[in-house]
């Protein structure tokens, strides 16, 4: 990190929803995190009361902290949560309820869940993206009369197309067509039978083609100081489940006005930089690699470059019209709770927190 | 089947390129066909001499045929194998030198092998879609002075597309898009490596998208008497392996000028049938089969729909100016053997066997 | 099929339990029985009142038969049934409380749930090993006062295991141990997520080691013309899933006070028959066969040998004290469904229904 | 780590067969080593003379290490490699030349190679083990007249079972049976093809079983000074490929004369230390885990414990004679290239290197 930026104190936060595939991942970064303190864990009902290792059934590739296998599990209630910062890994219709009982009850919720996503003054935000529309969090508490506030990040597979098209915006795109292929870990852990899966592909995920097709534009829209003007390109979407374990896959086709050629479309990626997320922890040294090889980026290999927070890029072609290429990232940190984690992080920086 | 059509005996073939992964299906296929009589199977020198169910390495899901475990493996010599078909399954750099050799010794090669598949005088064919190319073979004959001939299959990346485009061709195809996830016998045998698979995504096959991209306007193209004038849409592809043992699914986008809706496109597909395919055993009761369901078509459940032969499609939605939806096909029966099976069929039909 | 027996009309059969993984095998191998004409499905009330084709979520790889898809499932209840068998796949706790009412309405249950297999007065068979248990229906019918009975079939991975020991038994088997790889489609289509096994083994089934440790000496134990008195050897086992679809792999390590050599081991697999179920539709030709191929038996390679019913031997070799050995069957052919339809063939080939 | 331990100087280090699987592992490992400089990158003469990151085509998880990327492949030549140590990662055929011509020359070779551990004047070591094994190497100096040395670790399955019987050796062990489920990795890159092992289980490794059946005896026997006495229990073993990319999981039977009981066992894997690797910067806090949890250890989840170099075992259970358990290791770290480089760490331990 060439930037160094200083917190005074530790901020202390929790995760809701914190037993699942996304919820193991938010205890995984924020186990050493340097600016947080993991001090609380909610799950549902079921699981309150109990040890967290006994009920997380953890299943990452790396052993459970073990500062935290002995966190007693927390109901899901703002009154029983004494931190700064919660973390939502809950599912949409849960979140939809809960969310807002935590920001009216002062705290900073940073949510992965699609509930609010789309609300005109709930920030959806990829920091090296658009970190501009922090300024929405004024408007939304002014709005809704909260101590605290909610502060989104995309869906996965809308993170890893949109955080590539926004270094493409100088060529002023017109289309997008995207094909994916999503690794199971996105449905959470019960969400695939491995009789669905195996040796197989799933054409279908629910309701992900809407959010591909919607989310994207108003991240990359204009925040004008009291609202966020979408970006006027459209976007298609097919989207897939395949045998892969962690990391979204996709086939992105861009029509743009500007016609780039394949040389500056690589290099709008290679030098893509914002000077927003300098010193944040979370934040990988480079947003997009650029491959050269034929056969990358692959999720097995390439999921973890950057610890997860990099997006991988590669085979950038002509077609009629436009580019394609390939976008790889990992779904579930990149894709999720990593996206939380450097929203918090940014606004710790800007003194939001 | 409705219709009934009468071989007066039954035609010797044999299979070239034998051992591999379509090759196989080759031998399955033929082993217990109501008008070939599988008779030679020819392989490199390594094998040649040996016993078939020694050297093959059998993989397929059924067991080996018992009628061909004991044949002798020949040598790939014209002179040494009597039956009036071959069936090439050779890799593209063999068969380029060893297809002409059997065509000038008078046999009639059905050839799976991509070496001349784009010359002008080569019927590259999927009967129901462009049975009228037969017409090629003549000119082929006269212009090569051979004997026998050489017919050829597309790449079955292609033949899943182009069947579906078939039915579309009324509404005035522009433009096409296709991502495929492509399974792994598409490779033969050793193509892809375990560790390169498992929980991956390959984002490249060799020549593949190029092969997709070509192939569909010469197959959709108008044979006036002499030659084919090629479709005039562009294809765009992105070509993905996955961990699949067999079925290639593709996500297709389809720009057309004359805007059909989602229910005359599914109509079309629907209704898609061939007159002159009518009593081949290979030909499929529907060539494509039209799915409801929101998850549908998948490979592992669908490949085998039609005995291999049918193509799977599913998910027809509206987008920006045309259709996207899915298709699926099983790629080494109908994109591979039984393309090739089915093409001679046609020849024997119309007697030019 | 060498000696042909005739029934003088179909017997009416339904499947209870219909809708899950053991349930479509029922449907596909009942569709086209040449003794059993399959006219009722039920499921659990949720699915009852709906269309078969609806509610299953097909998942094999051959199509959802045509004449079932349109069935109506009804609830499970002996009185809205009218068959003279019923197949039960229902999960050990229902069946359990609902087969025994079948039974005594008077309908033969052919049951492949655990809930009886151990009762005393219960025949757990397999066709060619024990055909003589049969005796224990009348006993459990004078037992119970049932006009129907219940007739149970092993564990699918105690079948693979039985069915290789039965020609072992003449070398005075003492002691046996057995290491499993198991298929997903053994816990039902809901029963391991792909989060769990892909790229990984589960060392852990719940309950299987205790069936396959207490089953086979009941299976392979002396009927006295009123109860069995079980086989004396005992048998360790260790119980592992893996990711594969279908087919049940077990090492066996089998300690013989005869000591046979390998080549008496092989024989006696390969001569290996049961003159009892001559000419039952479901037998195999072959109710073991022995592979010479180092690499051999493969669940996805040798499953389907004998349509799923025979049990496939391989790598036979000596170790102090006896034989190892591979053994391979397909978990829901030869170790469920087909299990269960071979049973209900040899009551019908006794005038047992 | 509670003891530190103060190398004076950085020790130069080799790898030769540095593009294979293995291979990539020692470059990993040694990338960022407190002791070991890693300086030199050897392989075949098809590599040599190019850059590493281009011929290594890299696929572990984690990214090439930048500092070794633009490394110069040398040729496997004693004459060319200026290090103290050289780790090989050669295959057997080549080891068995190569390496007693670096020995010569002067190096430690650190081999993971089969082909010199039954050598009487060899130590096949793990430095938990039998530490004190180190004493052949004055033996293979004096008899073969070398500067240098050979130092060889056990096979991968061998060594995952061998580390958890050494605690089990005061219950004065009789037999042991062992049925392997391993990973792909172990087979190399090109080791094993996708279409072998996608859906299926192969029953069969080439000299696997002999290996892990010999070297136990050695790496547990004692060593009186001038050569090692094997450990006289014997060993079956029964070795499977699974679908799994790293991680080997063994069910592995137990028979002692001293009959402990299982919570003496328990106790005995958990106590398990071994001064002599203390402060050995590749040693894990515990080189063997136990897991209480009834579905543990798994490969997927337990592979890394202990950066990849502590043991997982899990469900020990009784059976006739003795225990059974659950063993899982890391096949290309514990089992490989963690292997050689914990034995050259010892070696600087203890000043002979």
């Amino acid at each position: 990190m060439q930037f160094h930026f200083d917190v005074e104190a530790m901020v202390k936060v929790g995760v809701i929803g914190a037993t699942g595939a996304v919820g193991q991942r938010f205890v995984q970064l924020l186990a050493e995190h340097p600016w947080f303190e993991l001090v609380a864990l909610a799950a549902s009902g079921r699981s309150a009361g109990k040890r967290y290792g006994d009920v997380a059934n953890w299943r990452l590739g790396t052993p459970i902290p073990e500062n935290v296998r002995d966190f007693e599990v927390l109901p899901t209630d703002p009154k029983q949560v004494d931190v700064d910062v919660v973390f939502s890994a809950l599912p949409a219709s849960i979140a939809r309820e809960v969310e807002p009982r935590f920001a009216e009850a002062g705290f900073v919720v940073a949510s992965n869940a699609s509930s609010y996503r789309m609300e005109s003054d709930v920030p959806l935000m990829i920091p090296e993206v658009n970190p501009d529309h922090l300024g929405l969090i004024k408007i939304q508490r002014d709005a809704r009369n909260w101590d605290g506030c909610i502060i989104t990040n995309p869906n996965c597979t809308t993170i890893v197309m949109a955080l590539t098209l926004r270094p493409l915006m100088r060529f002023d795109i017109e289309r997008v067509y995207v094909a994916t292929m999503q690794a199971v870990s996105g449905a959470g852990y019960e969400g695939v039978a491995s009789m669905t899966i195996l040796d197989n592909v799933i054409p279908y995920i629910k309701d992900e083609e809407e959010k591909v097709e919607t989310e994207a534009q108003k991240i990359l829209g204009k925040f004008d100081g009291s609202k966020v003007k979408n970006a006027d390109f459209s976007v298609s979407a097919s989207c897939h489940r395949v045998p892969v374990m962690d990391g979204h896959t996709e086939a992105i086709w861009v029509m743009m006005r500007d016609n780039p050629t394949i040389e500056e479309v690589r290099n709008a990626f290679r030098t893509f930089r914002c000077d927003e997320v300098k010193g944040l922890p979370t934040a990988p040294e480079k947003p997009i690699i650029v491959h050269d090889a034929d056969d990358r980026p692959q999720p097995r290999v390439d999921r973890n470059a950057g610890r997860g927070m990099s997006v991988s890029v590669g085979r950038v072609r002509e077609h009629a019209g436009g580019v394609k290429y390939i976008a790889m990232g990992h779904n579930t940190i990149r894709g999720a709770a990593g996206a939380s984690v450097l929203n918090a992080e940014l606004l710790v920086k800007k003194k939001m927190i």
